[in-house]
């Protein structure tokens, strides 16, 4: 770390829900500061993201070695810990923007990298203004991240290609499965992934199907509000002609009256029980239609699968970290390293920065002409943007037969503030 | 097929839940029955196991190439269909066994290759004493394939180490997600896996962990009577320590009375709801220790994982396809086709034929020496049992970002009963 030279320290941070390749892209941010040795003197990582930096528990990046690097870019999870935690208005606590300014200055940070979603992206648009009114001198860009999708301003959030390879995939091999296993009774699977507003999941398990009656049969989003009967109606037209049905549900859908679709009921003791959206839409078949009924809950599975990463998903992960460094040096404040899509096919982009004020906060739905007019699944538009997001292998090693992830114990720096 | 020399056909079905390697048992029997045209005319695969003898629903696998059954070999699920289905006894239903053997000689059906769990080795036996009483020459010979891993008589079972493997990879990353996560609030999460009876599955989530505080932290098995207590004990005890808890729980963990844990609840109709084994864990310890609380439940994933198949699991499900069919030929009526262990490390085995009378209805379960004494976890031999039947990786090709699964559509062959 140096402070007495023209050199500034570089604070980055992992917000939000982690991925697969959030580690990729804070190897990226590493790599790409140390490559500028005139102009970076160490990057410092906050632990739990900004929750770091306000507790000044700061990880000195320089104990990793260009090795530990490179295993680094393999590594699903967030190596120096993530955190939901949003910033205050600065007018509403202005004590708290006091703190992080004086662990800033103690540690001569002069660049903000922030990774995460929309609510970190509000966080590095008021940094940013914070900074300014305080004409403390800070350069605050944003990275996305988020298996959601959901960000404003970005073709695609680094995260989301690997997740949707993944229950792609999933969709895919239960399929088989259920095809196999098809009986006169008729058999139902329902496979619940995340997402509590947008379905870009849900949408992207279209991809495990190559002909029009393969898995899933019918995807449900939260853009489009659920309606049982033409639901059930279409389970048993499927499964009259194929003798199974597979349905993939986002955890976030609703009623038409905006309420989520999920039991609710009553233990002995009286607990309200929530099931959620996949096991109560899987019952509902099972009661109505009488079929035998599983349901899938990927859950953490789905973000967390570095076996089975997105090659193109990692590209862009390394990438918006690379940007992110250079918009940094070239004293880009408030914009996102955003993923540009050129071309579907071949599929070709580039890495361009958008002003964070113009993002932040806002949502990402699917939009309507990638889900096909009766509401239960997706356009050929959605595939032809989905498909480039999961294409491309990236292996892990194997050691004793399951991925051989680093472990890294990271030590803090000795804080300067009492 | 041929009915007009000394060449016989060869019966195969697949039975019970489909696995990620059971098309590669197809596979081996098929191209080992080819290299012996001298005794057998053609291979007949039964479609939904049994009950495509039953129905006279066959395929006669002459229309799968040689680079078919290369894809064969990489393709989960069951290409020809299974069936839960037990034959009668045959004091009971001799109308059943008069139809099976009538099928049996219309196709001149000399050899049944049985390929499933222990309900399909009791099959296998009772077509075996039943061709004897009627004089029908015809060798029986079982082989095995359960996810369940509790079939007797065999080291293991083909099928088990995939589905080990791919619960291990999945504790592991999700581990990883949970630990970057860890706040001071605490969060517990729950996955639960296949095993109504056996907790195999179970068990080899602990092959996710190289260091005594990784992930699994807890592992309920059903051989072990659920004790919540001790239990919730255990489990704020970790997350004091690491901040979190991450626990695999067997879908058929019983109280001490020998009652399932689920939850039972009435949703507003009235209807009775269960939740599985890892929801109503989940809830208890959010009810008990406030803890933030996940549960995952792969489901089919598990078993049809095609992507994550464990090579040595897969080597097993090719050798036992193979000798099975050696076995046949060989006159070997009434045995399966069992894995030995020869060395746990450097891993060695061979296959050797077993009598299925004294397996058959058995049910093999995690002995005490795997189980530790708190009765929470593992022991080192079970890991020394457990570790080389996830070892070694055996990737499917992709194509547009997801396996690329063969796809057949096999004609049945013309009926010749009535």
């Amino acid at each position: 770390m140096s402070t007495n030279d023209s050199r500034r320290n570089l604070f980055y941070a992992q917000s939000g829900g982690v991925t697969a390749v959030i580690n990729a892209t804070a190897a990226s941010v590493i790599q790409a500061a140390r490559s500028r040795p005139d102009a970076i003197g160490t990057v410092l990582a906050g632990r739990h993201g900004i929750l770091g930096a306000l507790d000044e528990d700061l990880i000195d990046t320089a104990q990793l070695s260009a090795s530990d690097l490179e295993r680094l870019m393999s590594l699903p999870g967030g190596v120096f810990g993530s955190c939901r935690f949003d910033l205050d208005a600065p007018a509403d606590n202005p004590a708290q923007y006091d703190r992080l300014f004086d662990v800033f200055a103690a540690h001569d940070i002069g660049y903000v990298l922030y990774n995460g979603g929309n609510g970190s992206m509000d966080t590095v648009d008021k940094l940013s203004s914070a900074a300014r009114a305080r004409a403390y001198p800070l350069v605050c860009v944003g990275i996305p991240k988020t298996v959601d999708n959901d960000l404003e301003g970005t073709d695609c959030s680094p995260g989301f290609g690997s997740a949707a390879k993944f229950v792609a995939t999933a969709m895919l091999e239960a399929g088989r499965d259920l095809d196999a296993m098809a009986s006169r009774v008729g058999r139902a699977f329902v496979m619940e992934v995340m997402g509590r507003n947008a379905g870009w999941l849900a949408a992207a398990t279209a991809l495990a199907a190559r002909h029009p009656d393969d898995p899933p049969h019918i995807i449900l989003m939260p853009e489009v509000p659920f309606d049982e009967a033409v639901f059930l109606d279409r389970v048993r037209e499927t499964v009259e002609r194929l003798g199974y049905c597979a349905i993939t549900v986002s955890e976030g859908i609703r009623h038409a009256d905006g309420s989520l679709v999920m039991e609710q009921s009553h233990d002995r003791k009286g607990h309200v029980q929530l099931g959620g959206a996949g096991q109560c839409i899987a019952r509902s078949i099972h009661r109505a239609l009488g079929y035998k009924h599983h349901w899938a809950i990927p859950d953490y599975l789905q973000r967390a699968a570095g076996h089975l990463v997105s090659a193109n998903d990692h590209a862009h992960a390394c990438a918006v970290g690379q940007a992110a460094v250079d918009y940094a040096l070239a004293g880009m404040d408030g914009v996102m390293a955003a993923i540009r899509r050129d071309a579907d096919e071949p599929y070709s982009w580039s890495v361009v920065p958008v002003a964070i004020a113009q993002v932040a906060n806002l949502e990402r739905l699917v939009p309507k002409a990638y889900i096909r007019d009766d509401g239960l699944h997706v356009t050929d538009a959605a595939r032809r943007y989905l498909r480039p997001l999961i294409a491309g292998e990236r292996f892990p090693a194997y050691l004793d037969g399951v991925p051989d992830y680093a472990r890294f114990r990271l030590a803090s720096v000795v804080k300067r503030l009492v």
